[in-house]
């Protein structure tokens, strides 16, 4: 049995077939038309259309996105960088299409998707941080996705982590992606950069002395090569992930604590730093079995995964 | 049906039967021997066979601790007030006393109470915060109490709010019992005392001009009569509580957050400022329903309750 899972996300909307063993058979994206309701879904048809062509095998489609998903999982209550607005699109998309539709968040879903084929596929507990600009996650307890009263659980992103700190684009201050976050990276190497750290030539070097066209990956490959303004910025960045999964840890007390997000991919340069954190500050941590800190594995995959997985066992 | 409830604290061991109502038919206490292990259990096993000469019926026994209990819930693993290690008591327990018994977290079987037929009765998701000497909690979501891979789950005393914060037991800093307790609470009081706030004069005179024998009941007392020490100091340990609450709700999102422990006894003058920290500093408020943060309604009875319940319906 396959499915088709969807990720629609701020610049892109990813499609895949994934069978039973979540393996994506076949492929698709576009670019995502995030202003424009009917966009979106005439989007999410296209894609749909075009992967059944060879697989018409596939038995649902699961709709992963960057949003507030009801607890019904059937209506978008609100997307940051979407326009959606308490939109019913679960029974929209399956009239179109005439095929059964899940709905889920997007880190909720890629939590799944590394429970069940990733970095938790031995655990029945895992709590799941991506780091990219924000900071997302999910969280698995007992083999069941842990979704809230309300279907919102999990915004790990905005954990206030000091008082009074940086603001945040949720109208908040001291959220954990103001620290933790791709976007947090990116603001400590500029001002690394702009002071004339060591290493600050190269950086700007990198992005062609335009500070602001700093990207995540100029700052990884920067840091694979020793530099030290990346290194200690990635270092910033692990430091505080670990901190704030020492907390949620308290509060869930998964198995594992799984990362990924674009941020992930500078692997143990931001690993290392956040493990040392996590061990520093996990309470009671000398009366209980330690909690791993993982790299995802599904990579970007991970949340169109999810979503195929519960769909097709819905 | 009825079962026998225990809860084992670090100064007391109150026992009750109670019924599928969750009403407590018959109810007895001990001091708690807490620095002897064997002693323990001799006073759980003479509290039983007290209760149980009018109640034969009794079908089974729920023991609460303050304690980290094992995912199996059959040992204790650590007490920070008892003397505790390791100890397989569910089965130590079960044979003395030939029935089968249920050991649960003591926050855990309050929230589990409050859950069944105290404040939450009317909802699938809650979370429970204990105020006392320390901060605990209990979680229920979707009707099930989450306790974590290991057991542990729930320990929200002991999320960092502040970096590099007040020293905690624990062995960390910033933990939220430092700044949301009965014991910040007389910290707070205390200062302002000593420094001659006014105020300060009516506190001293109600602990006979010792700071040190002030008690939360005497603060209380003394903000229900208008003195502005203990109302400040009410007030921010509220607002701390609503600024911890609003963290915990981002990342498991229940229907209502309902506040139990001594220091709640404090009513309005405590859930007041709580409530308004909490709606100020929720993230998202303006797109999901509002979170009810309410007053707990079981007292100091709500950890026996539910464990004599979860070992009814074992």
């Amino acid at each position: 049995m396959t499915a088709i899972g969807i990720d629609v996300g701020g610049t892109k909307v990813s499609a895949g077939v994934v069978d039973a063993d979540g393996r994506v058979l076949s492929s698709a994206r576009r670019a995502s038309p995030a202003r424009n309701v009917a966009a979106i879904e005439d989007t999410i048809a296209e894609l749909v259309g075009e992967l059944r062509r060879d697989h018409s095998e596939v038995t649902a489609v699961g709709v992963a996105a960057a949003a507030f998903i009801d607890s019904s999982r059937s209506t978008v209550v609100f997307a940051p960088n979407l326009a959606w607005r308490d939109v019913p699109l679960r029974d929209r998309l399956s009239s179109r299409l005439e095929l059964p539709v899940v709905l889920e968040n997007d880190a909720n879903a890629a939590a799944w998707g590394e429970f069940r084929f990733g970095a938790g596929a031995d655990v029945d507990d895992l709590l799941l941080l991506t780091v990219g600009t924000g900071v997302g996650g999910g969280i698995v307890l007992g083999g069941e996705l842990i979704r809230g009263a309300r279907g919102f659980a999990a915004e790990v992103g905005h954990m206030r982590i000091e008082p009074d700190g940086r603001p945040c684009g949720c109208g908040q201050r001291g959220c954990l992606e103001q620290y933790a976050s791709g976007s947090a990276l990116l603001e400590v190497v500029g001002r690394a950069v702009r002071r004339g750290d060591e290493g600050a030539t190269e950086l700007l070097a990198a992005c062609g002395d335009a500070v602001g066209a700093l990207t995540g990956p100029m700052v990884s490959k920067a840091a694979s090569e020793g530099n030290p303004v990346a290194l200690v910025a990635l270092g910033e960045v692990g430091t505080w992930l670990g901190e704030g999964a020492a907390t949620l840890c308290a509060v869930l007390d998964p198995c594992v604590v799984v990362v990924g997000g674009g941020v992930a991919e500078a692997g143990e340069m931001l690993l290392g730093p956040m493990r040392t954190a996590f061990a520093a500050h996990l309470t009671a941590a000398a009366y209980r079995p330690a909690i791993e800190v993982r790299a995802a594995t599904l990579g970007n995959q991970a949340g169109l995964i999810g979503a195929a997985d519960l769909a097709r066992t819905r």
